[in-house]
């Protein structure tokens, strides 16, 4: 294969203090690997002062196996401009992306290192007052500006061409839709639930409506979406949020962005019914579902007046259209969440907040929680009228 | 401007004969230019034997207007790809192409003029046994293979990027959908059903169901759609049936095809409803409304029975998937329907079916009927159970 990969830390510097306000002597500078995602390489640049950046570098495969598992490189393209994307719209809530470089497939930006892995803060029960309100704008904003209701026609449709994302899409369509709901060889099924798996395969109201929530996400370009909202794919602190990693972004149904980060809540708030619950009564799973409550309050009301002062189309800023439009988006967000939280309990990739759990007993009872949420969420979504009504 | 427009006859000749069967001298052949379209050339070559073929060239404008209103010549590579699609699932029922040039933006096809366009077979009164069939079958074929039922998520993606189609989906976006509600300077009102058209504008239920099937139109590649399907763009003959024109194709909801061809069939019924009825009691009416019957009939039985067969795509092949969906689409296309009755009743292109009514009262009364059948049909689309219950 021909690709430029950074064959040293001396590369990776190179690149990094010839496209962003690294000071000082290289020499100086130091590089460590702190990529603890599977797919990609990520180092941290620092100076003499203590600045540092970040620099991303996408290979033509999979990191952690290799050339085997080839993956287009188009992805890291996909991932800058996204981010560019972000940072026009809410500047607060991305990394800035100082350079992207075609030919090495490689990014610098921003290190947002004073934040931290949302899904390690919650499982350590911190309290985010801004996180529900912070991730709410993010995907009001993020959806809103590169949805129809902004965009005029033509912008529109080369943006659904520019992020035509097939490799990335691709494992969703199977992860999500495909494997959690039949006996798949990929799937990770802890023995104690395994009847409750069982269970899905023959739901046929269930794989009906896991049909409708798959032609969305094949055939729905209304916005451009993350594609990859778990509680991973957000860094956090007591007084900020920063959303990374946007390298499944396409366009897709704006549900899929909601439900997906609603998903990583509701799965926190699952392993917390066998850990937290014990010992603080419930308090941080209530605190789970008060993020749930203000992040789908902020994106309503922030969307709502974002098409009211902003939208271009004429006749989509119907204000019926916006209140039938918003009603759905709920409905899918609580589906699409719904197959988040089942295929992160007995598909592929499973999630830290319920993994840890070591009593085996234990992790078995937050898993039924989830499925049974899950499986609640796809049906009855039409049916939920709020957050508060979810459990 | 630089393009390579056919300067002559003997330039169409030239390419006429390169690129097909025509045979003999290219002196003795004769060229026709036949286009009763708006918008390209069109030409009939015939050689001395009677062998014909039809040239079509699109110049980076619109043929009646010229410059001043300029149009992607893009829009005949997607004709011309879209009619091989078509060819390659019902070759019965689309041109052949023999060849298409890029660089001239022109098309060598088969000559269909054994057909005779559909719209004037229906102002003459004439019965086609076989009409309703075939376009059912048209639409099922060419929207199950290009829809995600068929086509891998790779192809499917690919098939996006390669038909998207802004200026032609522009011109529809803005005449289906906004021009006939609200008061456009483009649109054409007799004025005796002015106070008809004006109460279209006021209601804000209607507005709402246009919006959700604009919002179709924009963000809901389904299949590859033909895009512009009235009876203009079909020839027919009592054995035959012809599809033709498709450069408005782009990836969209499959009930905008379906629709458009049934608002055409109600058009002609509104038309008739002043003319037919009064010397053959409805005879006519019947008939088109048993073609709308057959032609869903047959798209039903055929789409149903392509995804059984051909489907590759599992978690869609649900059955219960399939009954809802096909209810959807239903739906879908009445409410597309509606929405071509009412702007070739009120916005910038009428029909001939009611244009031709030269007594305005009663062409106004064929106006009103289509009005409150449009309107109805957007509005109640889902309550619609089958074709019997539309009027």
């Amino acid at each position: 294969m021909n690709f430029k990969k950074f064959h040293s830390d001396e590369d990776v510097k190179a690149f990094a203090f010839q496209y962003s306000s690294l000071s000082g002597h290289k020499e100086s500078a130091t590089v460590t690997e702190i990529g603890d995602g599977n797919i990609n390489f990520v180092y941290r640049v620092a100076d003499k002062c203590g600045y540092s950046v970040i620099v991303k570098q996408a290979l033509p495969y999979v990191r952690i196996i290799g050339e085997g598992w080839p993956l287009s490189q188009d992805r890291i393209r996909i991932e800058a401009q996204t981010l560019q994307i972000a940072g026009q719209y809410c500047p607060d809530l991305a990394p800035e992306v100082y350079h992207f470089d075609r030919d090495l497939c490689a990014i610098v930006m921003e290190d947002i290192g004073a934040h931290q892995n949302l899904r390690h803060l919650l499982i350590a029960r911190e309290n985010l007052p801004l996180l529900g309100r912070h991730l709410g704008c993010y995907l009001a904003s993020t959806l809103f500006y590169t949805s129809d209701f902004f965009l005029d026609p033509y912008a529109k449709k080369e943006q659904v061409a520019n992020f035509i994302n097939p490799d990335l899409c691709k494992i969703t369509e199977d992860l999500f839709f495909v494997d959690p709901y039949c006996d798949h060889e990929r799937n990770s099924i802890n023995e104690l639930v395994r009847t409750e798996a069982e269970a899905l395969w023959e739901d046929s109201v269930l794989k009906l409506e896991v049909a409708k929530l798959k032609a969305k996400f094949l055939s729905q370009p209304q916005a451009l979406l993350h594609g990859d909202l778990h509680s991973g794919s957000v860094f956090a602190s007591v007084e900020g949020t920063k959303i990374i990693d946007p390298e499944f972004a396409f366009c897709g149904p704006i549900g899929f962005d909601v439900g997906s980060i609603v998903g990583n809540f509701l799965l926190s708030y699952a392993g917390h019914s066998q850990i937290a619950a014990v010992d603080d009564n419930g308090a941080y799973q209530t605190w789970l579902l008060q993020v749930i409550n203000e992040l789908w309050d902020e994106f309503e009301t922030c969307f709502r007046q974002l098409v009211l002062e902003h939208g271009t189309e004429p006749s989509l800023a119907v204000p019926e259209y916006i209140d039938w439009f918003l009603k759905e988006i709920f409905s899918d967000s609580l589906g699409f969440a719904g197959t988040e939280i089942i295929r992160r309990t007995i598909g592929l990739a499973h999630v830290a907040d319920i993994e840890e759990i070591h009593d085996l007993e234990k992790r078995a009872e937050a898993e039924r929680l989830a499925l049974s949420l899950g499986r609640r969420l796809i049906k009855s979504r039409y049916e939920i009228a709020d957050v508060a009504s979810i459990l």
